[in-house]
């Protein structure tokens, strides 16, 4: 197997458009660092950041909860059919190496956590935050800008290579 | 289908004493109130929890993330056996009307996530606390105690009965 | 966890006159020599089979794909909810030591190959016949009658204990 | 999303060279005829069709059982990373418009079921044949060379689009 880069980036089904911008940058960022796209495959941050990788002629795939691929956002390069609901989000996580999210709701803090507990790494844009017992938790690196949330991203791509 | 109660109890499969404690009178009440208790069928609070709904005659069922039913604590009557690692978490949380969380790592988030993505009423004993772009998320109720928790869960369960 | 005998009874959500009374016949079978039912928890083969067993005060568990526990069919006592479409087939037989199968379509068939693929006993009744590559494949074992049925899979379940 | 054809070619992890041979030329075949292969990501079977479609340029896509991406073939380009067990063989299925069935055993013969069931056409070569009870079952479309398997998958392909 070519020694490929893969990015998940998750972030709620709608959002606001300073949100949908983020993704796009994020997208279109991880594209030129030739970095393969990987989500959920439906609207709202989904879809703005397979536009931005799509744009820089970036490699997407949209992994859908549904049994229909026309489900899937129209930047969306190759759909993977689940059926599975949100069962899917295990997928999203686990088929990548560093994870970027975005907002998001319930269904993004599940593949956050889905990520956490197989060691995959998260860097968070404006995102969740987590405390455990009153203690805050430090796991989300946090990110101030798209190209920073990408570079950590890339960086930890690379040094996870490095030990395989 | 019988009117019955199902409420799952999650936490981490590693577990401190004290939790553990929390964990086994939870499972008792659950049963003294005449539940179905659901879990993840493993160790820790899983199995802290079934012990406290078997000693008080209730039924608990484990849904396990891997092919061997002998995988389940000795606790768990009915082993659902799913082959699906992770993902089992989301028919854990399905398969209720309510979720109790008792302390948890990773996993344990990703079971209230999906919890409250899909509507399903969460109590919170020690466990985790969630905020969202520095917005505190208040949708896991919190308790104090095992008797509160079941309390509140049972409370939950019946009023959403009254809706269907 | 107490010694119990799990059986799966799989068959079409939709089904003849005659195949549901085979089914009925089997889940009351089921139920008097103390196996725990377990199916898809839909109509059909699976409604029949759960009746059956409940006339006799058999357990019944329906494993559901959707989301709606009220999509389990009234006879199923204890529905897990996992929306994960036909993708629940693998849990239907994962969970069970033999598996009886009436009739059916390829969902039917689907489940049969899944348990044949993990070593579960399929027993079969007026259901699919198989052949590889011109070659019979007789790991189906047939049965002519409900009753012939239940005495092979509760055979094989019981000579499965002695291994464990 | 760009008109694609996504076609799977299925069968053991473990087969005759005659087999692989076979396999390598559906994959080839594949390749130039622009379809983008889908399969279960493993040796045998996958790991030939995989190797024909690498060799002509083509894209393929390993869905794999287990949590490491390690274990995909080494001609697998995009391996999507499941943790689902057997229950991936859905995934495989319902990404795809056509699927082609080479040998193979129970594993085979569950994504043939779940292909037939969702109405996605399967073409075999040497592979499984079907009777339900008693009457032969048509709806695996034979072929008789790796040519004319891929002739009749991309026409179904095709025809399944200007139905869209």
């Amino acid at each position: 197997m070519a020694k490929k880069k893969f990015v998940a980036v998750i972030g709620g089904s709608q959002c606001s458009k300073k949100e949908a911008q983020l993704a796009e940058k994020v997208g279109g960022e991880l594209a030129r660092r030739g970095a393969i796209l990987v989500c959920g495959g439906l609207g709202g941050i989904m879809k703005a950041a397979c536009k931005g990788a799509s744009a820089e002629g970036g490699t997407t795939i949209g992994i859908i909860p549904g049994n229909d691929r026309q489900a899937a956002n129209p930047y969306v390069q190759i759909p993977i059919v689940t059926g599975l609901g949100e069962a899917r989000n295990v997928i999203v996580v686990k088929s990548v190496q560093a994870v970027i999210a975005i907002g998001g709701s319930y269904g993004t803090l599940s593949e956050i956590s889905h990520a956490l507990k197989n060691g995959i790494p998260v860097i968070g844009l404006n995102t969740w935050s987590l405390a455990r017992n009153n203690l805050k938790d430090k796991s989300i690196i946090l990110a101030q800008s798209p190209a920073e949330a990408v570079d950590k991203a890339i960086d930890l791509v690379t040094s996870s290579r490095s030990e395989e």
